[in-house]
């Protein structure tokens, strides 16, 4: 369960059992010259089962989408014992209703993904990696839209990274460091990367923030001149999650907002959690490329960790419904499971709740498949 | 029903009904500098509606994927008359099983599709069209690998013609012309394009079909040196379907295989076809950047239409069984409908059928929904 079964070079396609680990999987590729575009975090343990079964995104997901749009083809073990062989590496199929995305995001609750044919890019031979201090998270807006326009389809990655989170990672991460010599209160990091040659990243990259230092928006900016630097870059936003655990309790929100409404939403869910509980230590972060931020809230200095968690509930809900005021989702890419199936029946209309349901009963009628999941 | 709602230039949206004419979107779009990247020969009369029921491929596939890869959320008419309002303009939305991706490419079968939510792209720039006379299918490989590899991320589409299929054109497409000075047997149509300045898709695209003359793949290439010269590169491809009518009796296989084994499945095929029946012409034209082939026969000259005609499910049963036996689908881009019904119960196991079934049951149990289609 744990074998990469074929990789075709020219059909870009990689057949992997359930059980690889993600960052083998992208191994095998890269050993063939060819990019898997699913970077996570959690790479170097998640499995491809898992990956699949919560609709991962992770980092790249402004251009290259998440791992539902990685995936060609599926073998599953359906709730009656019997596999569906769907392992088709075929980039057009239309035979019938689309199985595949049923499974892909479903917890596990319909079946168990066994194996999957992923898509695969040609290798990147060109990278750009920059950190820029940004006015504020509308400013970081605006330099995603001028990125976008001027450099479309090399935008990888574009992350957000407010002040106290990289004050979190410098404390808590060993070896890490701020990049600027003055304090700033909101950064972006950015990744460029061409399958080109002489794609030009870096100079493009320049032009695009040269212009947004001279109006304002960007306040200063580092450029990874190696791929060490780059390295320490990325650290600064791959450790955040961790750095946040010796600050005490953390209440967790993983929402989604239209793009273009991710600065309103930062502020405005800041501005009322704080007038909620004062000295509570917002840190948003996260994929603001994709509109996925982290919303998470630390506890007060000083407070009482369990006093603070037990009012999880009351702040998701507050936070859930200006996200949802904003046409997002209270639940971007870490999913349902067990915590999150009051919230999926409070935000989702009876409608949409009636489908899932019919579709569940349908597939699993004596409810065998990761019960008390999802629904 | 046919208006656009709305168009978000900065989540990169776009959210309109289903009777929008599909050109009236991308205008919509292009007004606004942002580009949509569905592109169909029959874009100036195809609906929104039936573009997503269909799953609609076309000839950017190869870069941009099918229609269901443009959608982030839909409105739905379901059998019972309630409306299920999926119309999220959200990246990451992990909140249950995917409904939408159920909807799209069901042809009508599980609900009416009334509105959607599409993907924009920035604007191209740039666009680098040139023809190229190749050795063979292979050579037309080959030459896709090597393109993938130089410049992965600006090959929009990838068509293959053959020379046959060229003279159909010329013969009966008024104001059509041979582009080069000799007659060659196989060609592909490419198309570059960039949303970022200086680009270089010219130089690019000219060193890649260098290389590819030089080793005696490409035998000969023109470039568009105009936007009048790139409609007439294109026309040569969009008129290949109707410029098969006036040849007589045509015999349709919308097939795919795995983009590595088209050229093993046009020789395959053409071999096994043209040994059951002497003189029959095969057209076989299409996407080979996706693996998807238009494998069609033309009468042979003088035969009997109807007598040729009256053998369509033997061959395209020839043709299919080559394509399954490599991997491949019967049914890329056109749908199953009504005709196709009895083939999609041959091919696809008893497991698969299963699966759909008892979604469609449970999603239209009194079989409301375009009944006789599909299944």
């Amino acid at each position: 369960m744990s074998r990469v079964r074929e990789l075709d070079p020219i059909n870009l396609t990689i057949t992997a059992e359930a059980g690889c680990v993600l960052a083998r999987v992208q191994d095998a590729a890269a050993e063939a010259g060819r990019l898997l575009a699913l970077s996570l975090a959690s790479e170097g343990t998640a499995q491809i089962g898992g990956v699949l079964s919560t609709n991962a995104g992770g980092n790249a997901t402004v251009r290259y989408g998440n791992a539902r749009e990685q995936v060609l083809g599926l073998e599953v073990v359906l709730p009656d014992g019997r596999i569906w062989n769907g392992l088709r590496a075929l980039r057009k199929d239309n035979a019938g209703y689309d199985l595949k995305h049923l499974f892909i995001g479903a917890e596990g609750t319909l079946g168990i993904i066994t194996a999957a044919v992923l898509k695969l890019y040609p290798a990147p031979r060109e990278s750009a990696v920059a950190m820029a201090a940004v006015r504020d998270a509308r400013a970081a807006l605006d330099l995603l839209a001028s990125l976008q326009t001027e450099n479309a389809e090399v935008v990888t990655s574009f992350e957000y990274l407010p002040r106290i989170g990289i004050e979190y990672v410098i404390r808590h991460a060993p070896g890490t460091r701020d990049p600027f010599d003055r304090v700033h209160g909101h950064y972006v990091l950015i990744e460029l990367t061409s399958a080109r040659e002489h794609a030009g990243l870096r100079v493009s990259l320049e032009k695009v923030l040269g212009a947004a230092v001279e109006d304002g928006r960007v306040l200063d900016a580092v450029f990874a001149e190696s791929a060490a630097q780059a390295k320490a870059l990325w650290r600064l936003r791959e450790e955040m999650s961790d750095a946040q655990k010796p600050e005490g309790g953390s209440i967790k929100n993983d929402v989604s907002v239209p793009v273009s409404r991710v600065a309103e939403f930062i502020d405005t869910a800041t501005a009322r959690i704080r007038d909620e509980l004062p000295g509570v230590r917002v840190v948003a972060f996260g994929h603001v490329g994709d509109g996925n931020i982290h919303f998470n809230l630390s506890q007060p200095v000083g407070a009482d960790k369990d006093d603070f968690l037990s009012r999880w509930d009351h702040f998701t809900g507050i936070v859930n419904e200006i996200v949802v005021g904003l046409g997002g989702s209270f639940s971007a890419e870490h999913g349902i499971g067990r915590l999150k199936r009051a919230t999926l029946e409070h935000f989702r209309g009876e409608v949409e709740l009636g489908l899932m349901r019919r579709i569940k009963r349908a597939m699993d009628p004596d409810d065998l498949m990761n019960p008390g999941r999802v629904l």
